[in-house]
């Protein structure tokens, strides 16, 4: 198949545990219909990566179903109309739609939201004014609930989520402290975006930094990852401490095993005697504060107050490669495919 | 000592795990001083024993802090006014108060609340009128919040607690289906109080029988025991179910240890998917719904809509046997030890 052919990643099988790679994925060739009445034919410029699709590579009861065998992988993306036969769109419009992992797409144009790529950078509408910010806007408002001088732990930091959870605490009056696996990503939210402090969860003593980077304990803890580092960071909780479960990339690949005393009895311990609420949720549960959500963030994007950070691949034909990075950790900020030209930086 | 001297039993020895007996509890005579200005000297009529008091014993943090060594073991109690210099309680009131372990005691007259014998019996202020009912009251509605039609399951059913939040379940429209480990707890609380269904948890086909009680899944567990028993029930929760945390009694006399798949692991992937609401609470944090719980509660009983089984053991030297009971789940209803005479039965 050539660069220019249409092109799509498919799901071979299904995988419960490890690592997804080519013989989970396979990139084909794929025929592209004319578009027929309502429909729009797209080419897509930019792909998000999240970690949730991992979850549907796996045949596990989620809360969506999971991808079927032979079918591409779900997922939001920001396209390009290259024809039209729906009224609300035209050639040359940049359209949000969740098109899945393919280079060109034919949908309903309904299913599709245009952009204004003068408002902000159309690739935004796949992370902080899109599905990551609104999880981190209504995971950390409606669950996490800090109030002001309260202390807010978030985990995968520096990722889409992470990033726009610190930032919306500190708006609302909280300190931030910030968990990442490597030192450039704590320096990253720690230095440029103000975090009070960000610890190293790969630091040998990561406990006692993250101990002493919490000094009055821990109100609100945003679990993006679970295992060792929500371990950690749930034994800090002060008394009626909240804990939205946003994520839990540390058990996607491999179902962890324990010998020993039962983690789980210990937590409950800390649930009751600490009064604890532990609250897992979706962001597609919350559609009705997106309004909110979409005023709030262009407001705070628009006079500065929170920042945000991409970590661009380019080519389609990395996705694969750079999907593994994510869950590996190896993406700086809010990881997104370049798949073809973005026609609205070509003046730039 | 004489079975009319004043006696108490005091903590010999901080236990962490392990059932208590005469090497943790003593049993010694005590002085009784004159009652001063504003003091009342008690009689114990009627002593609570309540699964929480086993965490007093143990000096892990908790919510409370522990009894120290040589003192007497905390807990409510029902009593007789035998002399008083406060000016709001005279010989032979009934009062409760926070006396502990002991047949007589002399404390402040204000932190002694006076009881109305002609509306309820008088050992119900440590019970369905007191602390376990309020217990039942506030994590049920507040945390559970059980609508009509919804299934409500509690474990721990048919003691001072589970009893009485089946039976709000029912009054606000929900199934409630009992968890307990004797075939006759079961039948008492599905033949005489009316829960949907009662499952022995003791049963080898306890899971299968726990699913088959709830053919539309759980949408509240109102947890009372850890363990196998909350495992078992979580696995069954709807999509936004809520788990209020009363205890632990599975946990509170060892620590469980587990070899293989981590279970803390399995369980945040449930919180997360099914975005359940998991809340620890204590009774003493919810006062201010101390007013809508004894009118709510005063009706339904005397209404007929909620009833109250209590198991009565005779005699204060029996008090360390019937905790280790209650520890060991052999007691049929809400346990309290009948300390001495009650003057209110006198004529009856």
């Amino acid at each position: 198949m050539s660069e220019t052919d249409p092109r799509r990643i498919v799901l071979v099988d299904y995988l419960q545990q490890g690592m997804p790679d080519e013989r989970t994925l396979r990139m084909e060739t794929m025929d592209l219909p004319a578009p027929g009445e309502g429909q729009v034919l797209l080419r897509t410029i930019y792909l998000s990566l999240d970690p949730y699709m991992r979850g549907r590579m796996s045949s596990a009861r989620s809360y969506a179903a999971p991808v079927k065998p032979g079918e591409p992988i779900v997922g939001g993306a920001v396209s390009e109309v290259l024809e039209s036969r729906h009224d609300g769109l035209a050639p040359g419009d940049i359209v949000f739609a969740m098109t899945g992992w393919q280079t060109h797409s034919v949908i309903d144009g309904r299913q599709a939201r245009k952009l204004d790529p003068a408002a902000a950078p159309i690739s935004y509408a796949l992370g902080v004014l899109g599905m990551p910010g609104l999880t981190a806007y209504v995971g950390l408002l409606e669950h996490g609930r800090p109030k002001a001088g309260e202390t807010v732990v978030v985990s995968a930091a520096s990722g889409a989520v992470g990033q726009v959870v610190g930032q919306i605490a500190m708006l609302k009056g909280a300190r931030a402290v910030g968990i990442a696996g490597a030192d450039d990503k704590c320096a990253y939210v720690a230095d440029e975006l103000g975090f009070s402090a960000a610890v190293n969860y790969k630091a040998a003593d990561f406990k006692e930094q993250l101990k002493a980077a919490c000094p009055d304990g821990v109100d609100v803890y945003f679990d993006n990852v679970g295992g060792p580092v929500a371990d950690a960071t749930v034994a800090l909780f002060n008394d009626f401490g909240r804990m939205p479960v946003c994520g839990r990339i540390a058990a996607y690949n491999q179902a962890p095993t324990v010998s020993g005393p039962d983690p789980l009895a210990r937590f409950m311990g800390l649930v009751l005697t600490r009064r604890l609420a532990v609250r897992g949720f979706i962001v597609f549960d919350h559609a009705e504060r997106i309004g909110d959500f979409e005023r709030d963030m262009s407001g705070w994007l628009a006079e500065g107050k929170v920042r945000y950070r991409e970590d661009v691949v380019e080519g389609f034909d990395k996705t694969v490669a750079a999907f593994q990075g994510l869950l590996g950790g190896r993406n700086r900020g809010k990881l997104i495919v370049k798949v073809s030209d973005d026609p609205t930086r070509r003046a730039a």
